[in-house]
C-alpha cells in the first residue's frame, strides 16, 4: 500500500548548480517516513519518547536532477516487516520522470539504542501497510 | 590512497534522540568530497564555474549511533575511475568503531547535466589516488 | 495583509534539548516568503532567472520552546515596500503561545547582486499585500 | 577578547544564486559559539547534559554576499555576562570585506527550559573574555 508525500522543490533544497542537494533528499525522505507514521496513527513524537526508529542502512540512485519549483510526488512502499526492522522503498516522481529511487531499513530500539521486537500495537499498525501482507 | 578529514560530531549534526541525523551524515560525506578535490588541486568552486560533479547513486550502513562531541575521522577512497563516473568509499571511525560506511558514483558532467569524460586535467590529477592504479 | 503557512515541528527541525533548533527557524521563514510570492503569482523559481531577492537583515526574539510535534501557524506580514525593499514581519504561534517573532528586510537585486527598482509587475503584485496601503 | 572560527564557504552552503543560503550563516554562528565553549573548557555536550544554553535573540545585517570557495573569517566576542544571560557579537569577514555582522543573547536554562544563575565554573570560565571586563 503506497504512501505519497506531494514536495515542492524550494529554494533551500537548491544547490549553487541549481538542482537539489542530495542531502536534502534524505531530509525529504525522512519526512516522508514521519508522515507515514502520523498517518498510521503513531507520531514520531510520540513514539520517541519511549523508543527510536534510526535508519539502519539507505541506498539511493538519483537518475535525473530536480530544479527549483519542481513539484516531486514522493511515494513510501513498506516492503518488509522483521522482528524489529521495516523494509521501505521510495520512489520521487516529477510528472512522469522519476527522479530518485531509494531503499532503507529502519530498526526499531530501545532508547539505549538497542534493536527490540516492535511493540504489538506497532506491529498491527504496520502489518496492513507491508506489501503483501494484505 | 586514503584522504581523512576529522569531523567533530556537533550540536546541529544531532537530533532529539541525541545521535547524528543520518543526512548530516551525507552532508560531512559531501564536505569529504570537496575537501578532496580541494586536495588534489581542483576545488569544486572552480570545476562548477564550467561543469558539474553531481552524486549518481549512494548507499550507506549506519552500524553504530554517533553521539553530541564524538570526533570522527571519515575515511574516501577513490576506487575507480570509469570514462565520466569516479567511484568513492566512506568509512567514519570513532576511535576503532565504526560509526558508518558508504560508497558512491560520482559523475562528471556539462552544465546541461549530460556526463562527459573527464577533463585530461581532472583525470590526471584523480588517477593517482586510484586505489590499485599507482 | 497576513500570510500563514502551518508547519508541524519534525523530526529534523529538533536539536538534542529535543526543541526547535533555531537556524531551522530561518529556513521555515524562508519557505514562508517563498509561499507567500507563490501566493502573490510570482514564484521564486522564476524571479531568480533574472534576479534576486536576498534578505540584507532579519532579527528574531525565541520566546518559548517549540518541542518535536508542535503544530505552528507562521503568520507573514509585509511592513513596507521601498524602491528596492520590502519590509517583513513574522510571527509563529503555537495554539495561543508565540514561540517566535522576527523582522526582516529584502532587497531586489540584480543577478550581479546590486540593488534595483522592483519590476512595474512585482511592485503590482505585492502593493496590495503591503499593510495600511489598502 | 575575540575568538575567530574560519570557515571556507562550502558548496552546502550555497543557493542556486551561487551565495551563501542565510539560514546557513546562523549555523555557522551556532558552531562558533560552541567551539568558544570547547575553547574555554566547557563543550556543549557536557553542559547539555544538565542544563540547556538556547538563543533567546539575534539579530543580523548580510552586508555583502559571500560565494562558493571564500575564506570567511568568523569573530566572535563576548559583550555582556548577566545572571543568566550572555551577549555575543559575530562579525564574518572575507579578506577586508564585512559579510555579516550579528548579534545575540544566550540564556543558561535548566532542561526544563526556565532561566537559571550561571554555575559557578561557567561564570569563571566565561568571565574573562567577556570584554571590558579584564
Amino acid at each position: 500500500m503506497a504512501f505519497t508525500m506531494p514536495q515542492k522543490l524550494l529554494f533551500k533544497h537548491c544547490d549553487p548548480a541549481g538542482i537539489a542537494f542530495y542531502p536534502r533528499y534524505f531530509e525529504m525522505m525522512n519526512d516522508c517516513v514521519e508522515l507515514f507514521f502520523d498517518h498510521i496513527g503513531h507520531p514520531f513524537e510520540e513514539i520517541i519518547r519511549t523508543a527510536g526508529v534510526p535508519t539502519a542502512r539507505i541506498e539511493a540512485q538519483f537518475t535525473a536532477p530536480s530544479r527549483h519549483g519542481d513539484r516531486l510526488e514522493i511515494t513510501l512502499r513498506a516492503t518488509s516487516l522483521g522482528r524489529s526492522s521495516l523494509g521501505l522503498t521510495f520512489a520521487a516522481l516529477c510528472g512522469e520522470e522519476v527522479r530518485f529511487r531509494a531503499s532503507s531499513t529502519l530498526v526499531y530500539v530501545t532508547q539505549q539504542g538497542r534493536p527490540q521486537s516492535w511493540s504489538d500495537t506497532l506491529r498491527a499498525a504496520l502489518t496492513p501497510h507491508v506489501e503483501g501482507k494484505n
